[in-house]
């Protein structure tokens, strides 16, 4: 999608430091390998091309301040913000049913720390449930090259948790309650498989 | 959303002019009334807070060249543009069903323009049709302040028809094969009373 590397708003693990210039950026990027996002694109689009899914990435959104109009070419944002997003990246229709999900990654290895989702993606979540539609979470363990899909439940169960204290996930209830995806090549992470198992009894 | 106006990167009626100011357009745009896109958000809303349904408008597609990390302050994008959307603007679940639709205003006052929409949209929306979704348009005669919802099927056949020569959907054929969407307070355009009927039978 975007060629370049930004942060998207949230607080989270793999946001560039404050400071850091576009060159930096790009060149530890490259010493990460693909990301998250970048497999769950391909994967989407090899859904979508095989006819298996429907199911995109949002845009990021951006609060616009200052947009110019040149003369005989395209208008140009020349102020903007990175915005929080009110509900979750991914969504679309798989099998007939809404299907809706965040994908997030940690590079710790024994819990995946809540930092990485907001509130208002929560009660999205919630509420995507009360209405009939399937959503959950994609977590990468980075550091383990692991994937695991989270039905929503476990992850507001958590959430609401956290008012005892524990800020992250222990990876053992994520190994119990969530489901591992095995890597591939095509598609990169074969998340539909995983969701016929969890929704569609095969 | 976003507090001030600009072009969505789509050649439609709305978009300003080029060279046009940011202070010529507020007030052109305070003339013209609450948008399409402002009453549907309204009505998401509203949706939203009764529990009727989970729909958003996706946020706008923006190709990002340069960001700005100044110290102790938020990232600024300092050069961006506006990006063909692949998809539709707005989807979401509704009684369990999966549900897209693309919104659109026209000031003609006897046909509906088809250069509102673009390729990759009609794409979508035969996809989300061949996966079970339900997917249709929004279209306002903005002069005539008539709103209606016509199912993607119709505009799929008046797209594939262009090659014949006719490059707007006649007002009399969405008469006869959409549904008029009478206009109201809360919510501002009550479409899902529409969708009840079209697609749920009552």
């Amino acid at each position: 999608m975007t060629p370049i590397n930004y942060p998207n708003g949230k607080k989270q693990e793999s946001t560039l430091p404050q400071g850091a210039s576009k060159a930096q950026s790009t060149i530890s990027y490259g010493n990460r390998g693909m990301t998250l996002e970048e497999d769950l694109n391909k994967s989407n689009e090899y859904y979508l091309e095989t006819g298996r899914a429907v199911i995109h990435k949002k845009p990021t959104p951006v609060q616009i301040v200052n947009v110019e109009y040149p003369k005989r070419s395209a208008a140009v944002i020349k102020e903007a913000y990175f915005k929080l997003a009110s509900t979750t990246d991914y969504n679309g229709v798989y099998r007939g049913k809404y299907v809706d999900f965040e994908a997030k990654e940690s590079k710790n290895k024994t819990s995946f720390p809540l930092r990485n989702f907001h509130e208002h993606q929560i009660q999205h979540m919630e509420a995507i449930t009360a209405h009939g539609g399937i959503a959950f979470v994609i977590l990468r363990f980075s550091t383990l090259n692991e994937v695991y899909l989270l039905d929503a439940s476990h992850l507001i169960s958590f959430w609401n948790d956290q008012k005892n204290g524990r800020k992250s996930i222990p990876k053992t209830e994520i190994e119990t309650h969530g489901f591992l995806v095995s890597p591939g090549f095509i598609p990169r992470i074969d998340y539909l498989k995983i969701i016929d198992k969890m929704y569609f009894n095969h």
